[in-house]
């Protein structure tokens, strides 16, 4: 058994100058004012379409994050309609095989713990979960169907692709205190390098920790 | 422990008459051809739409189906995109408390499993998981991170609402061989029996068993 | 020529009190709190759900609109992305042969004037219009491409299906003053006699005359 | 008055090279499979994801384009949903105004013409459009309400952004026989361009003159 930790990492196909120039680039054709774009008017121009609620213009520039997390998380990610999800099968993975080393990798819910005592008992489940795995794959049957014993805490790779109006709604939604404290570790500091990096694409949402 | 199998029921507002003459109306408009209706005139109108591939007209009309499944198959649902849900939260649900008489309920994988003794692996295995999610709660820890322990074969209840030419779409490929067993065992039937109140909605689906 | 005032006719499938008790039935599904269920808990359960930000429950419920509105209107309202639509061709429809009555239809915005004078110069662009788009058939071209001689203010029917989440935004977004006044002259109207017949689903939304 | 033809022009932010080893290394997620990944692995993998209808994966790409065309076409092109729009405002632009040089703009129909005169009468319906249009601002109304008399042809551009699975639907439906001619007009040439430079995302997609 492998047991990691939950980690997000951020792939972005364009700098932050080329993300704010197409923004502001496709947001002056509803207006056609493309004769006032200068080399410093874009950072200006991003932050008043969110001011004013414009918010549809910054669909057209993405960004992808390959999440590592359990698959309660994960269940929770899918639920956003506006974005494209890849995620690793329970289906077609076999955990007993080769490259998996016969093990099965599982997210520590440690810092989410309040008690002495819990760990011991998730970490004796996970054993016991992972050998029940191993039992039915032994005893012949499909990865899909001996997946029935896999735990929770399993860990999952999944990759999301989505727009920035709708990343805006992700971490407004996933950095709330509301949110699984699992989503918040893996949403606060993505979310946190974005704001810093870009900040005219989220000045205006706040993180309370 | 409960153990149940996978169930779906469904729910829809109109009559399959009101059903056919609402979409014949709706798609009418596209036409102007509203003169045409007689009281004959949906069912042919319907065909005529899916034959000739116009399916957004199939969109005025929807269905809403409540999954009785575990969470892996769920997990699959909310890939749907055009679709609502409303599902069992492991989050907010505390199994080992009053309504949930202290037990777990889990479905069982038992007619997918190819061999023998493969049922009593998975039984152990839900015993197990049991066992340490109780123990988690007992030690002081919120259901939300106790969920950690829970299996795969954890039963969830899904609300499903879809317009039926997203239907067609779920059915096309959740029927399919490609499709988890479980995932067959649920759509099959309301396949069935939903080609059989509105065949003018589904005669072009077939399903192979 | 025709010329008519904007309009829209509502088509709800289900009875105030079956909406109610339906949302309330599938948003207890995720609690697990369906044995709270009374005769009048739906109203109070409703109000809760919108309070909470837990909107997503309230997508099971949908109601259809069919808008007579021109065709600047028109392509506004196809914006909304969880919608389903159906249009009056301007393909399909030949606006100088027998249904029609040989004349084109066309969306009085009078209401909308600010001088007087306007509605003149209007009414024989709308002349102009019909009789370009006539001479343009009778010359043999199709009606898809005679249609580029008609106006923006071609009177169009759009048959909407939404759910009531999608319904909410609509009406937020369409009734503000920021709208078009032909927008507003939809959607004031209906938003009203919806939040008279639910309340419970429109109460926090407020609009501005 | 000017007078153009529909045009298009893409904007995509990353190489083919890049785009095929995306879509490879993300599609691999879901069998943990990276460890088959080569320097040439990429197109077949690609391929294959399109042969085995594992099209989600096409999602993770993008590509936006800029297209120039008539209001008929503009209206056709927003019912995609599952993509994002920035269009020429004809609330917020005024068109007798110093940057447009005091001119409305139209869309050539003429190559879809069929007939030897047809041309003269459209370009009769622009010019009194165009008139009618001055007339109204000149009386005092706003762009938005004045905008009731333009026509059809009025040239809008609009900026589409979409994911590669939903530009291969849209190609499909956008350059078939049943399309709008002038949708056909704007459609082939860019499938054509992109089937020439990403071979591996379109070589299934047929287009016939």
């Amino acid at each position: 058994m492998k047991i990691i930790t939950p980690n997000a990492q951020i792939l972005i196909a364009n700098t932050r100058e080329t993300i704010l120039k197409h923004i502001e680039v496709i947001g002056r054709t509803c207006y056609k004012s493309e004769d006032k774009i200068t080399k410093e008017s874009s950072s200006d121009f991003v932050r008043m379409l969110i001011r004013r609620g414009h918010e549809s213009v910054l669909e057209h520039e993405k960004m992808t994050v390959r999440f590592t997390c359990d698959r309660g998380v994960s269940h929770e990610l899918v639920r956003h309609r506006i974005a494209s999800f890849s995620q690793e099968s329970t289906r077609y993975c076999n955990y007993t095989k080769g490259k998996f080393g016969s093990e099965i990798t599982v997210v520590d819910p440690g810092a989410n713990f309040a008690k002495p005592g819990s760990q011991g008992i998730w970490l004796k489940a996970m054993q016991n979960a992972e050998k029940a795995y191993r039992d039915l794959i032994e005893n012949g049957e499909s990865p899909q169907i001996a997946r029935s014993v896999l735990p929770n805490s399993l860990k999952t790779e999944i990759v999301v692709s989505a727009n920035f109006r709708e990343w805006r709604e992700i971490f407004r939604q996933r950095t709330a205190k509301a949110a699984h404290p699992q989503m918040r570790q893996l949403m606060i500091p993505i979310f946190k390098v974005m704001k810093d990096y870009i900040p005219e694409l989220f000045f205006d949402i706040e993180v309370k920790e």
